[in-house]
């Protein structure tokens, strides 16, 4: 098969939205959640983000990637006022709801009412989450590291509340996320649903 | 539909097990990457990771978190010896035989001979590529981040040689990484290919 290879000077000189598009795709098929914040007022905030990262599980730890540049600045400017957020899976029934949250609407407008999705609340934190998503946790920011590299910003926040179906959750603790409808993305803009080739057993040499 | 809830102090009672495949169920589908590194002597090791960022486009940047219990170790080891380090999509053709690099083998068996994968080399730098992938990245390491919360270490990358597929690469640098036959993986073990919804324009208020 014909491949093509671009090295440093060919990345450098590539059209910005090219070279966007092209660096976004490589790292592969991402996990995409949509991200529940309030202000200190009660005013909701809801963002989809596409780097989510396990961190560990004991404590339960996940990381954020921020962009500086980008309309996650509520997001940010909330986790760092409150000190909570939630993560909300995005299903393949409201996925494009999902993505009209990255539209940048004014701060006192809320993607919940802007996107038609529907704010829920618990007893544990102010964060608000997702109704219609199926698997939803709420987290405690734990730590802030700024990546001076490039002016991204790692979170890490440590999961207080599992919110999941019953139905998906096996007795080995493995959730069919497949199964709660859970979408994944590709690039900038792609949306996909999965189809589970197998589970393989522990491997052994 | 009926849901389970689960708060810190049963988190933190969950059978060791049940919480790994929980936890790691919750950050959605993840970006499975087989990374390959040489050591000093040209010792080829490869291992399958599923905690691959995007960090940034300009310059191409990716981020890889490595738990220190794990069997990353000589992976990370090698890619302190020699600074580089190569990813390589994991496509259906071959995710058994990528999932089985997860075994612990010596430090003197190359994962390639032992799960028969093909290693390729680029005069860019010495880290060896996966013949049997569709899209690949040759990364010079650019830093290391220990993250004292847990012990885990991420590792920044800055992408230097990039070789996909002709046929799958769009106009506007969007690689159509579904046709090249990427696989997402979920939680510790499993493995999905993909159904794409669509492509979502760019979102306005």
């Amino acid at each position: 098969m014909s491949t093509r290879i671009f090295r440093t000077a060919d990345i450098g000189e590539m059209e910005q939205r090219f070279r966007a598009n092209l660096i976004n795709s490589l790292t592969g098929f991402k996990s995409v959640n949509l991200i529940g914040t309030a202000d200190a007022e009660g005013q909701t905030n809801l963002a989809v983000f596409s780097q989510v990262v396990h961190l560990g599980a004991n404590p339960p730890l996940v990381g954020i990637i921020f962009r500086p540049d980008t309309v996650a600045r509520h997001t940010l400017a909330n986790i760092t006022e409150t000190g909570y957020f939630t993560l909300n899976h995005i299903c393949a029934e409201f996925y494009e709801r999902a993505h009209q949250t990255s539209a940048k609407y004014p701060a006192h407008v809320s993607e919940f009412e802007a996107c038609g999705l529907t704010p829920e609340f618990s007893e544990q934190h102010p964060a608000p989450y997702v109704r219609e998503s199926q698997v939803k946790m709420g987290a405690k920011l734990a730590q802030r590291i700024d990546l001076e590299i490039n002016g991204t910003i790692l979170l890490i926040g440590e999961l207080i509340e599992i919110n999941v179906p019953e139905k998906y959750l096996g007795a080995d603790g493995y959730l069919d996320i497949e199964g709660a409808g859970t979408v994944t993305s590709s690039a900038l803009d792609g949306y996909h649903t999965t189809q589970l080739l197998s589970r393989l057993p522990y491997a052994r040499p």
